[in-house]
């Protein structure tokens, strides 16, 4: 089965990596820099910003331009999910095309729904015409005293999954087949609910090690965990849960593909002790399934294990979608 | 003589305001809200972002990449030196357009520079291709524990603006004449030095009631500010200073308009009370001009007094470039 069409982030981090110079010294006041899913400033401030370009990350003829807003701000929002921190402001850059063709007031409030739901009013932004496509930029600032990096994760640990995985993968790929998603797929791709009340439950309880939000596909984003927690991540895959309405529109290989290396999902990965997690809690409280999904051991790397036991190293995930930017060289910054 | 091509942030304020819908509650740790240069959060943490847009803001055949990011980052750092702010922080989004004509390492060297030169490393950022022109929103964290607004205006206050005016707007129209602007034209749009230690030294004296900085053309901007504090500003026609080369460039006639109209000077319009300011220490101390522009009084609007003392209330300053953009009704946000 071929790739999932991924208009999603992509191999958008090791280009963040060159573009934040690590080796910048930090000033005091910045406690967490480049590399992570949000910088973490002196107080427990927590600030990302995130992209959403037309016909990369979304088609117009797909979702409404409220819908677009409340996908970018909920991506955007995520990311403070994956540092456990609760919203507290969002700054919202647009660029609109010329012509009128897109509603502004429509878009802004599709931002603005999603933040208020989270609590984070829409504080500043900019806003520019363009000759080009419709570019929304969505910064988002939160708080947390603790805030949950990629690298704690350790030898032994359990790795978990919110929710269920590829519905919104599946939904791209009914749209760029000439279809039209079902109303579930439909809703995981055009108004996702980013996990901040679940992040919360957990960095408030001390049960996370390492954290991070599934917006490049389970692969990938767990190989930034095992990377940035110099460990190997083993993912089991009788445990992944794939949506069972991707399995319904993509059948069960395509689907799992899409769980896989499909992005969007904005569900969480997090990696805790073992034992520790409770998942009919996450059911009573959230209404929210919960599922480890694999184990954490030494070495490198995020591995397939088979219900037979054997294990394939997984290629990095998701569909490179930089293939013709001009990229600087590795290490070049 | 015609209007300067204005391809600066132009009427984008009115749609700021509806985007960010000022009777959102805000909650505790947002100080300032929506309608200022920049937000303010607990403990004097300002945020702001600024979009830059290929054929709007800037083209690609006027300056090199890296200036490109250079110019983004000062006019974004520029909103925080209008709110009296130290910067803190930098994050850099970019959507770049295919088949690599975009060099994004020099881009991000640009903003990085500045943002260094500033004492503000870059901590994270987006990335991502696009169909359309280059788009890059810089995202500037700064810290003051005494953020100037721009509703401290009072009748009876000076007002000033560091530097000369219209240097920007002249390379600008030389450009877009087909003529390439001198170099010192071209440095004051290719490399503009955002005012961060002048404003640092008149917050830290107290003697600023209120600030802006000169992004859409001094006429514009002392709009915003009389706005704001809801009074009037008078603009004394033979003291603004207008930019020599510009007057060599384009005519006395010409050099006006644009130093009033004109954006991208990112200097500092300022307020404060009558006679504290000794323009000698900011010559010693910064090398820099700085000169008494007009007067704050009861009323509306922003008025040109003349030589003989007959006072023009000028219309809204800048090109609308907004035609045809769909926007939101006034009040709807």
């Amino acid at each position: 089965m071929g790739r999932i069409v991924k208009l999603g982030a992509g191999a958008e981090f090791d280009l963040i990596r060159r573009f934040t110079a690590a080796d910048d010294a930090l000033p005091p006041e910045v406690m967490v820099g480049p590399g992570d899913d949000a910088a973490v400033l002196q107080g427990g401030w927590v600030i990302s910003t995130d992209m959403a370009v037309e016909d990369v990350h979304f088609r117009r003829s797909w979702i409404s331009d409220e819908e677009i807003g409340w996908r970018a701000g909920a991506a955007a929002i995520s990311d403070l999910a994956a540092m456990g921190a609760m919203p507290v402001a969002v700054l919202l850059s647009v660029a609109a095309p010329r012509g009128g063709s897109v509603d502004l007031a429509a878009v802004n409030a599709g931002v603005r729904a999603v933040a208020l739901a989270h609590g984070a009013p829409v504080v500043g932004g900019d806003v520019s015409h363009s000759p080009g496509p419709l570019v929304l930029d969505v910064v988002v600032v939160g708080r947390t005293l603790w805030p949950v990096q990629r690298d704690g994760a350790e030898p032994g640990d359990d790795v978990w999954v919110t929710g269920t995985l590829g519905a919104s993968a599946a939904a791209v790929r009914s749209w760029e087949a000439g279809g039209e998603p079902n109303a579930e797929l439909r809703r995981s791709f055009a108004a996702p609910r980013p996990r901040v009340d679940e992040a919360r439950a957990l960095v408030e309880r001390e049960l996370v090690d390492a954290m991070i939000d599934i917006s490049d596909g389970l692969a990938g984003d767990a190989g930034h965990l095992a990377a940035a927690s110099g460990v190997a991540i083993t993912l089991e895959e009788d445990r992944i849960p794939v949506a069972a309405a991707a399995v319904e529109a993509l059948g069960p290989e395509g689907a799992f593909d899409a769980a896989l290396h499909g992005g969007d999902d904005y569900e969480l990965c997090f990696v805790t002790d073992p034992g520790v997690i409770d998942s009919a809690y996450f059911a009573a409280r959230f209404g929210v399934q919960v599922t480890r999904v694999g184990y954490v051991s030494e070495g490198s790397g995020v591995w397939l294990q088979g219900p037979d036991g054997s294990r394939t190293r997984l290629e990095r995930g998701g569909f490179d979608h930089w293939e013709g930017v001009a990229s600087p060289e590795p290490g070049a910054s």
